[in-house]
């Protein structure tokens, strides 16, 4: 059985805000982090990317529910699993979980899977020419290794 | 007829990534002052009704489309416009929409308003009790106040 | 006798810690968007200076005390004054200031100019070469136009 | 002989801006990780202390020196060494170094500790009382533990 792809992510206080939970927008950079550490676990660097084949990846849709608020210092679990990779563009499935059990608020349910989903979502990219910022094809080499993974899920 | 309430918003470089446009997390920072100024324009600040009702507005759900890339020094205009309220929750359309022709790229479309249209989403918040986070009921000066624009929508 | 330069900054959700207060970090981006307004008050655009000029301004240094606190929906005004131009670098003083008084924490000091004075700094510009990252002298009619204000001062 | 204490940072999208550099004002939150991560190798939660002791920390002075620029992916590391301790307050200096030898610009320098020093800063820090706002004795546990570090240094 295949694990999702995972990077630990720790809640610092520059995402925080006024009401003391993570800022919704700082979930988005949580899963960017995720998904440029999926690139790389693959064998494929952006910068190199956009050296070699001048191409760049931009978020074309994200649908993100939230469910829980991650609080300082907590330690969390971002996820990145490919739904679909097509000629140029591919699509995520992205959540983001605490890793650990929290004290006090939700504490019944903490250690349950479900208890300690943050958020869902789904992102779709598109690879773009970094000159022109017209679709371009996702580079063989990245789309042969996307479509590996497609075919074991 | 009615116009939608928009806020100008100005792109600094804070605003950009290494690809020089817009980071994709940030459309949503500039949609949460949209919001913040829809209820100032309806006479609720949120810092009073955190103090006076015990409630904060978080989001629960994001759907956004990002259709077209702003770039560094882009005047924007961010929309916010209300879709539905119920008891504890309330769900509004937000656009980023460049404000001025861009000489260049996408040149050819400058002016028309669909050329202009950056990222398209709807957003749903929810009531909660500042202190405990559980769901609470928006307070009946702002519901009466919501119920009034959806009436005249 | 001259007025400082000077732009109004709403502080945010975004901009906010779970300390309830800005987060030290966000000075920094309400300070960069005084100097963008600065330099286009003197008529020129940083997009325009790195395709015509191929320089873009980086900063060098930056001492900031941080003297009050700024918290959610505070009314700010943020300065850009001139004290110092080179060849290839210039330095400013940038103080944030709260526009209204406040009312509860600090009240007694509220309406003197002393009393709210949040942030006062100095922060030193390089003038690069946007592609080499070299140190590159200003642009003439930049450096004329800085050399006026500094003269005028 | 001491080892410094550093924590390694990764350079994601979130933290460049138009000019492929990371923004002045990101280093500021890699310090503020750090000096969490700091405070944890001690012992010391900050959300404990402010459960505990009602105290939090709010920096106070930032003298920061930006040497190099940091780009995208670069692998980084964030030091922080305590300089001072007073009742209330205390001092940290906070370096950020590249961790790996960068091809291209810099390239003679790679490798030297000076060529990989990208930013040089003090930070102060104070107590104070979350409530209150007003400046609150350090913990007696967390100023024992502090002296014990001045002492060895």
């Amino acid at each position: 059985m295949l694990t999702v792809f995972e990077i630990p992510v720790r809640v610092y206080h520059e995402d925080t805000d006024g009401g003391g939970i993570v800022y919704y927008a700082n979930y988005l950079k949580y899963m960017e982090r995720a998904r440029t550490e999926y690139l790389r676990s693959l064998g494929f660097e952006q910068d190199d990317l956009r050296q070699e084949h001048g191409c760049i990846f931009v978020v074309t849709h994200v649908d993100i529910e939230y469910r829980r608020p991650a609080t300082f210092n907590d330690s969390l679990r971002v996820s990145c699993e490919l739904l679909e990779t097509r000629r140029a563009s591919f699509r995520v499935r992205q959540n983001v979980q605490r890793s650990e059990a929290k004290q006090g608020i939700g504490q019944a349910e903490a250690g349950s899977e479900q208890g300690n989903l943050l958020t869902a979502s789904t992102v779709s990219l598109a690879c773009l020419n970094s000159e022109t910022l017209v679709p371009q094809r996702i580079p063989r080499t990245l789309s042969t290794a996307l479509a590996d993974v497609a075919q074991v899920h």
